[in-house]
């Protein structure tokens, strides 16, 4: 007996389109720019007071409106003064590297990538990972295909990552030939796959001729400050196109759930 | 000019007693129970189907109720067979030590602490802190006294942790004196510090005669597997007593937030 | 100008061949049995006090050999006792989960392995890698063919890992032509890729249907309780076959340099 | 019966002199500049080639001497060049955050510090600790007491650290009766301790008085990547004087075991 079970997901939130067949999905998300500072205010022993500026009469410390200078409060006319809020305590932790309240806030994702984005990506190891495993299942026939636009991209700032020496130069043409080829082989891998393991071949040894093209999937967790760390290589120039791609759209998601600590992440990059 | 500014937390739990002035309290959570299950499916590329056990009709498959074993459902008069649901996996997961899925779950506590038990709690390194700091604050004269009870109990396990060799045996009285001239000490201690400050040493100097027995505040962030990795080893009758309470509650609150792991981590610890 | 440069290593051990064509090969090691003591008796303030049993006189406590009753020392005739070494330290440590003085030893290997293993083995964090890279050089065309009676192993303990639904049953004679069909599947890849290469298209990209069963290289860097957790992963039976051979090679190895810690491991995994 | 043992260390170095009665003591290290290229060059798949510069002969390539511009080997007559040596890769590596080949090198120091240096030095999560405990050996007493010197330090970096609000200046007067105070409090704590612990109070409880300023010992393991992490944090002028202290010598040993990383990490600090 076998009974018929829906995936079900507890929420569900979009997957945003990454490459030719890829994703990234929010999972789940804790903590933000708020519980930062007050993880950061432990030390002094404060919580968090509240986002700036605030204008405050220094008299009868009522909080007034920007553009006033003498406080309105029944008779009081004290003078109006500009009060920082906790944007520099956030500012101060994060320029001078005070990394560990960034600690107490993170992100789960669920991404869909070709296998060797997940080689790069299973490099940093203060994420959580599950992914799919190809000895248990055998693996959805769905692989990357790069586009011409992508063929032809010069990689300038990672003149290592480019061609072989002595290579042609790439030409539309070539690359419309090549991505061609490419869907033939992988079609040829599948065919082959299919079979191995029809004739017997277990999950585990089937899957050796396939390529690293092929999509995977898999939840990776982190917290902000490592979230930030893998952003910083991997949305650096010299990354691989295609984890840049990835890197790009987590960061669209934690600019959201952590708008003002992103702000400082990212002006600290365009510097 | 000082604004007066109110210590504010976003969400406020209750601070839940320990020892004579601490307290543990849940600042956050994140994950849960079904969530292990659906990052654990990641490998065979299914989500949570829900927990069991389910008692379903092997014709028309709705779902019936316990004890039924005939289908009422219309006409149907199939069998009513009983489904196991996702515990099974869990179990396997938590049983056969695949631990990653159990790092798609945590939480955030506060904590005020002993330093000495702060000296045992942050050598797990695989969580993250934010702790007041007597270099930047003086210390709110806060300090740990045991109780008699306490010093009178017999570390039975734990004799490398009891007294020196050749010591008399510690009476009732004699723990009562103990406490009385502790509680000298520790006046003398904070009058000493409250000095030196005010003839301006600084306060991260200030400090270096204050015994770890003064009270301090963190807070602390794991994911799942490594709280209970935490618990296992500060919940065993070995710990310091004064830590173990902490592990309880800390097991406490955990045992609230994910009850299926939890059954599993300590029907585990009871064997 | 080129200057004919050659590949030195500062040392060179023997590499031990895993696979067709892989290896493991010991690089560096640091730490002993000895200094595992050493480091934890920093707790009671005590260095290495040597391996045992001795037999001493507990009259003169000159040292006796094994058998010998009486002290023959000048006319002592004191009984000669055995004493416990710090192998009932070492015992005790690693019994009772004390793991930290074990992270005071260490081991550096190269490895050579299919992209699949290593896809295994980086799901470690706590080791450190340094892999050759597919996007800076071209790969060397060495490609895991598994031998028919590997292709025979009923996967017993893991079923799972094992054939999908409706195979049939894999004969020696499947399993041949699944070699041969690979061998010609691994050639064409090969061909392709040298075609791509040459016609311009990067290399980084140019590898997208380059099957996991190529082989890479790395060096892998962890302290001795991270080998060892490693080890109880992966040379467990539910293991990957492939996985396991590496992993009982790096045992031997660590079983030389770690005698003593490496018997309590062996026998606590045979239990 | 009791064998008098003496306290062994495998090998010893020198115990380097920090503060009043506290020592760094490198016990062993691993890997080399060399061992961090041969790492790096796993990549392209190049061992270590020699550090530079070199003056080659572009056409007969036999090494000759700077300062000779034509080749005087035999009738030979070529150019001789300048060719860069490993330094070039090892700066790329460090100036590019190419952090992983410096894990493949690494220190074990043994350091007697103030508890309070520890508690600053054990939230560095990335090293390895074996400690004193206080919980199974009645602490030794050894106590640190700043001088009138350290006392007087005006923490300009560090306005936070300092003096309490409306605190008065601190006179060389003032620090000197300070630490008549200080060495007199030490006495007493010493004194309570003894009595505490005679009278059956067992050790993990009779030291909840002590102040953190007493000495406790450790052996701490990192790798080179994290030793230096670590020195980025606690040789900046925001650390506490006392951890600095300890800082520089870790840095000055490292610098002896690792030249031209250190050149390169300490000619970045300098900027
Ligand atoms: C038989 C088998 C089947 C498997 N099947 C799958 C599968 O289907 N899908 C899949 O995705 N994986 C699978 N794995 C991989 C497995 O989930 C682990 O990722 C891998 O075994 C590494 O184990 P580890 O996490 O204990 O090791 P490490 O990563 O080396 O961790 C060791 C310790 O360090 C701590 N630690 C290190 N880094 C962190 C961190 N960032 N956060 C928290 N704690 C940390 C942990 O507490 C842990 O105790 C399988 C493994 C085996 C052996
Ligand atoms: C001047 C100064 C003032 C300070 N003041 C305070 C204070 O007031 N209050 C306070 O609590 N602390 C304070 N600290 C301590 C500080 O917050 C850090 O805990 C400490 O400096 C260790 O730094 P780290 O986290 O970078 O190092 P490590 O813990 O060694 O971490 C190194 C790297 O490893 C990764 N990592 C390791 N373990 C984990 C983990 N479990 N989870 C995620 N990532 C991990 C991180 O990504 C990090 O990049 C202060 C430190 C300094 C230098
Ligand atoms: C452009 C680019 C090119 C690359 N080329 C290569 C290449 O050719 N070959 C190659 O092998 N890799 C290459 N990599 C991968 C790179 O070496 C790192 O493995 C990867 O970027 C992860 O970085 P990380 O170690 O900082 O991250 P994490 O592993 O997430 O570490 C973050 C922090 O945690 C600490 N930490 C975590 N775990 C440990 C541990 N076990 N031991 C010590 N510290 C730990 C570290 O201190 C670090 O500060 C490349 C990466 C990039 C971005
Ligand atoms: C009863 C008891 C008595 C103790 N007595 C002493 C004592 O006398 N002296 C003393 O010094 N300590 C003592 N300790 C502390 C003990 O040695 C550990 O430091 C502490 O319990 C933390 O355990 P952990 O290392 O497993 O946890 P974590 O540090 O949280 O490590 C969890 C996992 O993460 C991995 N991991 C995380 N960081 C690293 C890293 N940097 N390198 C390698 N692996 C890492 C490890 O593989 C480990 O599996 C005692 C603890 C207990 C419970």
């Amino acid at each position: 007996m076998e009974i018929r079970r829906f995936k079900l997901k507890i929420t569900s939130y979009e997957r945003i389109p990454v490459l030719d067949h890829g994703y990234v999905e929010l999972i789940e998300s804790w903590g933000s720019d708020e519980r930062i500072i007050e993880a950061a205010r432990m030390s002094t022993d404060k919580g968090f007071l509240g986002w700036g500026p605030k204008y405050v009469c220094d008299k009868c410390r009522v909080e007034g409106v920007e553009g006033l200078e003498t406080c309105i409060e029944g008779s009081c006319l004290g003078t109006v003064k500009r009060v920082e809020g906790d944007e520099k305590l956030l500012k101060y932790l994060y320029e001078h590297k005070h990394a560990t309240p960034f600690e107490m806030a993170g992100a789960v994702f669920e991404i869909q990538a070709p296998i060797m984005v997940f080689r790069e990506w299973h490099r940093h190891r203060t994420q959580s990972y599950s992914e799919l495993s190809a000895r248990y299942t055998s693996l959805p026939n769905v692989n990357y295909v790069p586009t011409v636009e992508r063929l032809m991209l010069n990689s300038k700032t990672n003149k290592q990552a480019g061609t072989i020496k002595g290579a042609d130069e790439l030409t539309e043409e070539g690359a419309r030939a090549y991505i061609w080829d490419l869907e033939c082989e992988y079609k040829d891998q599948e065919e082959f796959y299919q079979r191995s393991l029809k004739m017997g071949v277990p999950k585990e040894l089937a899957r050796v001729h396939i390529g690293v093209g092929r999509y995977s999937r898999m939840r990776a967790q982190a917290n902000l400050r490592n979230w930030l760390a893998f952003l910083t290589l991997r949305m650096a120039p010299d990354a691989q196109w295609e984890i840049r791609q990835y890197a790009n759209i987590v960061g669209e998601q934690l600019s959201k759930l952590y708008p003002r600590t992103w702000e400082l992440f990212s002006s600290g990059r365009s510097k």
